[in-house]
């Protein structure tokens, strides 16, 4: 038996191998209704459906997206508030392999018609909310496909309207992880909005890793008052059909209707931004109770920026189960969360990589040493591969698989990351990301305008509002009501700025590049007109 | 804009996409050590490891391996008993990228070197218990590199005997989920073990498909006192870095010692096969308390066959959380699980597969109507891609990414797995696997036999024993006492016939295929001679 050491590991080359080049799993929804069909699945103030109705909904609507022409690999806008027929629409277009594009329903007709172009989408679906503004959009592009995606009381499902469905239409039964399951529009530093392609693999990923860090518990019940058009909200119903759990939906975050739903859902889960948790803590005091939430609320996901340490420390004296995370569309949502084990010991962290994500961070092209700061950078199965038609971001991105995010943080000796800033000019707005660029973009598209600057102004209701400084051409008679009304109709109310201060110069580093944190500087003294 | 419409989705083929070949995730234990440095990670008899501990012990155990010349895609035979040093080889070959070829205790001396031989081994580690045998076998493998794996008290790690450390032994921070994690070997029909691949991505899947239906606590801890040579066991070692949580580790199976970790331990899950759980339930009787377990246990996972329902109904009683399971190594342990919530309703199912699994019938080629027995085909990300350098075993298998498992079954209206029959020749001893063709193989290597027939006969104390029929060449004075002695060196004790009978034919269809259902009918008045 000699010749057993002449097979040395250098000889053999079948040491990996890989079964297929994709993989394949049954579609989530599809096996939640075979598990456990008579579980709820989803429920909203009108109804509840079970996965059994969820999934027969999914396949209905499936097969009139069909008859519309939609198919593998379409891409379809869906304009919608939270709500059924958005949660329909998710659940038909991957029984389709077709590609969800949600549009931000804030966003003025200017920005959305580009975005649909942007995308090459070839259909747009609208709920009963947004007919009009589907009329503006087709009005503008005739050749887009529409539907209508009306919940009807009598059926209890959603349905387009005046469509036949296909009963041949060919649904998927399994789900490839490589494929794109939806492009998430979001800006950069370059000012202009870029796709992120979003796939079930980054989904799954996503899934997986929260679970494994925050727990799973089949009885979970997560609720979701984020915008389903941000990943923050989406990806929740994408747990809900790979977790098997229910999600209780809410169409608009008011503080009073979310408290009152925690203990009457049986909620043990909820995903907020700070804003909303602080507004539901001031409601809860409101009640004159003991100020505290039920004891089956295991976590309090909070996401959106750094949280204020007074916040944190409000919710550790109430034992709110409050679990820091910090996430961007690119990462699927969360990537980093603090582990309800490290709430306490670890005040103010956003906490440690999910099991997916690597996370280091760059100062200066090199890695930083413990509790130096530099841009956090991410890798992993639930990152972006990159942006949709997109190249040149992409390369300047994603490097060797690591995505540089823009933000700024360190992480301590035990691996802990501390988000100092989200990317340098970046604006949270009650939880909506603004990007300077885009809206100095706006404001210099007016012929007068030669200079502007944009940054974010502390704000008590908000976080932050965007201001703007502009500087005119000599003998402009511009005022800055007028430039106000100018930007109104190009950008969404949220990016529009508080106040616009006319200024003489903006601060630029020696290569010109316009240094925005000084922007602030400029305030005491340098308008030389009356902020509006 | 008219120009929007103008992009179909036929017009794009970019609607899926493949981040990069492979999908890489840092080394679970390193995210482990890193995350929960302190948490307690392995308990055993004599020792508890953190997770930074087991971390630390899996580099420099690697660093020594590196020193014997293992490397990425040595293939390294372990033969240990369930304990620290087998723990800590699975984990250091990890860290190499090596591949872990477990060696049943049981196998008899020519049984391990066909194995080491047929593997192309060019390593074996034991531990001390196992260094006869080792001696023995390099004996006869002079080439094989051999290692001694010994925990030392006094420094608690545990040590390759003689072996120095190789610092700059390339320790990998990342798992290549499409890279082989160990070859496990399992006999088929043909008689002849046979080496699955299992891939750090079939364990990954199988644990996250586990932790979807299970649910998921980080504070759970799992017993593991199923021997780590099989899948069920070193499952649990990987689920444990995993997961992230504790699992407490017995060398060897003592109903009595287990009942007692059950709640000492503040154990959750459980792994067992009947015959345990049966000794265990009467163990638990003897105690004369009331019979039940601490509630925290949440779920004994009952795998190795169809339990008797008896059994089942017994665990009802006592309100013991059992969940059936069915499984095989190709499967990487449990593929089909009776979630809780199903366990009274469908009492002695199977379960419904997994969320990475999908599962049908076949019956005569064509896939069975519910209700329908036939044969269990599984697919999946958990599904071996196949045996290690037999590719006609792995053709004949595995068609369309459909594993044949050769089990008879069926599955009701609601997609819920009954078992009937593992392969219909298959005889599970005390939870071990006896594979008849094996037997008979050794039988037959006998001059004087002509042929020989195995099946397995009901025992109280294993569930089932092999017997064996044999038909001797004529004129032969062959006792079944010597030939009995002469299967003793070429089989495991488990696999060795309780009894032999010597017989004039044995029962054959027409086309001379041996029946081994109908060896019983045998029994009565058929022997020509008293069993022994």
């Amino acid at each position: 038996m000699n010749e057993i050491a002449a097979f040395t590991a250098n000889t053999l080359n079948t040491h990996t191998y890989t079964n297929t080049g994709t993989t394949l799993l049954p579609n989530w929804l599809k096996r939640c209704a075979e598990n456990t069909p008579r579980q709820v699945a989803v429920s909203t103030r009108e109804v509840s459906w079970t996965f059994a109705d969820l999934d027969q909904q999914a396949s209905e609507l499936a097969q009139q997206f069909a008859t519309l022409g939609i198919q593998e690999g379409s891409r379809v806008g869906v304009l919608a508030s939270n709500g059924l027929p958005f949660i329909a629409c998710v659940h038909a277009l991957m029984r389709l392999g077709a590609i969800l594009v949600p549009l931000n329903v804030r966003l003025t007709l200017d920005e959305q018609l580009w975005l649909l172009q942007d995308v090459r989408a070839m259909a747009l679906i609208t709920d009963e909310h947004y007919t009009i503004r589907a009329d503006e959009i087709t009005h503008h592009s005739p050749a887009l496909t529409r539907g209508t995606a009306v919940w009807d009381a009598s059926s209890d499902r959603v349905r387009l309207q005046g469509v036949a469905m296909s009963p041949t239409a060919p649904l998927r039964a399994e789900i490839d992880l490589s494929a794109i399951q939806s492009i998430m529009y979001t800006s950069g530093t370059t000012g202009m909005p870029k796709g992120v392609m979003v796939t079930y693999g980054m989904q799954w990923w996503n899934a997986l890793g929260s679970a494994l860090n925050l727990g799973h518990q089949p009885e979970d019940c997560w609720l979701l008052c984020m915008p389903l058009f941000h990943i923050g909200g989406l990806s929740i119903l994408i747990k809900n059909v790979i977790y098997g759990i229910r999600i209780a939906v809410y169409e608009k975050f008011d503080a009073q209707v979310i408290n009152q739903a925690l203990r009457e859902q049986q909620v043990t889960i909820i995903s907020v931004v700070t804003v909303m948790l602080q507004r539901m803590l001031a409601a809860l005091d409101a009640e004159q109770g003991d100020g505290r939430y039920p004891t089956w609320l295991r976590c309090v996901l909070l996401g959106g920026g750094p949280a204020p340490r007074t916040l944190l420390e409000d919710c550790a004296r109430r034992a709110v189960p409050v679990v820091q995370s910090y996430g961007l569309t690119e990462s699927c949502s969360q990537a980093v969360t603090l582990s309800p084990r490290d709430a306490l010991r670890k005040l103010g962290s956003a906490g440690r990589p999910l099991l997916p994500v690597q996370l280091r961070i760059m100062h200066e092209d090199v890695v930083a040493q413990p509790n130096q700061a530099g841009v956090i950078c991410l890798k992993g199965p639930s990152i972006t591969g990159g942006y949709d038609h997109r190249p040149e971001a992409t390369a300047s991105t994603i490097q060797d698989g690591w995505l540089a995010t823009g933000d700024i943080g360190y992480v301590d000796e035990e691996g802990y990351l501390y988000v100092l800033d989200r990317r340098s000019d970046l604006i949270i707005s009650g939880g909506e990301n603004v990007y300077p660029a885009e809206i100095e973009a706006a404001l210099l598209s007016h012929p007068e305008v030669i200079e502007a600057g944009v940054c974010g102004e502390a704000d008590a209701q908000w976080g932050q509002v965007p201001i703007a400084f502009v500087h005119l051409q000599a003998g402009s008679a511009l005022t800055m009501e007028a430039l106000l009304e100018y930007v109104s109709t190009r950008l969404a109310r949220f990016k529009q700025p508080r106040r616009i201060y006319l200024v003489a110069e903006l601060p630029r580093n020696s290569s010109g590049k316009l240094l925005r944190r000084e922007l602030n500087k400029l305030l005491p003294a340098a308008s030389t007109q009356e902020p509006m």
